[in-house]
């Protein structure tokens, strides 16, 4: 087993990226404070075949240092856009057809290993550090994917999250 | 769909969680360089029911300021040992049973989504920022995981990438 070279992998250049089809499901980041974790999802959805990220509120849009320290280079694969309200950003993507899903913890909430990511296209939104999704948002949502987990803390950090469901999603359709 | 408070999530306590039986698997942290990914780990562990984190090398162990920041109290459920040398952690293990993987990109790796967790105990390694898990360490596993991936980046972050593979080892086994 030996280690790949970083050219041996094979990743698509920039503009054969632009043009390969993308998984249908496009990321909200609804008032997302670390501009860190901003440029973490960025390279979690260049990985993982994102449509779009649509930042919203305080989320940081690049051009932007911290987003670039944790995007490398992100930024400029993945397609974004910015609404002032994650609320607006909702109601846009839902006139287009997309169902749209909070990621949190509430009732009703379906389980992430029970969620089935085939179907129409659809929207996931992820919250602010230590308030989560906004409840103004989530009570205009189609539904609630949680995360079960068995530990002490009541979540996971945001860029984390994140990934987890990037990646169930990926693992469903790719 | 209401959010749900921190107390309404029935976390464990934490002399609860030592005492709850955790999944059969053991984290090995081989020469991580930030602080702030170990604490990432430490959360996420606590999250997916990880046995226990193995800290190795330049790997910053507890108690640290920034692990602290990311692992918010993580470091208290989860148990960790520390090995200067990621080989001996191995070594280790292995005398235990343990099988023991990299997650890295390597020939003959088995893609993530192909991984059984079941069955024997097992390790999985996760290496530096830069330059991954080492080749020294890779020529003593029993195999390499590798996340599949379509975008223009080599890889994901770290801490998103313990996450990812840790989400689906507890997706399996839970």
């Amino acid at each position: 087993m030996q280690k790949l070279k970083n050219d041996e992998l094979n990743r698509p250049a920039l503009t054969d990226y632009k043009k390969q089809d993308k998984l249908p499901y496009v990321i909200i980041l609804d008032n997302v404070r670390s501009a860190l974790n901003v440029g973490s999802v960025f390279r979690t959805a260049d990985a993982f075949n994102t449509s779009k990220i649509i930042l919203c509120g305080i989320t940081s849009t690049p051009p932007h240092k911290e987003i670039s320290k944790t995007a490398l280079g992100a930024t400029e694969s993945v397609d974004w856009e910015y609404f002032e309200k994650t609320e607006d950003a909702v109601q846009h993507l839902r006139s287009q057809g997309y169902s749209i899903f909070a990621v949190e913890q509430a009732t009703q909430s379906c389980m992430l290993n029970e969620f089935d990511a085939a179907g129409k296209p659809f929207a996931i939104i992820f919250g602010h550090e230590m308030d989560g999704v906004q409840q103004s948002v989530i009570d205009i949502c189609d539904g609630v994917i949680e995360i079960p987990q068995s530990g002490t803390k009541h979540s996971i950090n945001i860029s984390v999250c994140a990934g987890v469901v990037c990646w169930e999603i990926y693992r469903q359709l790719k």
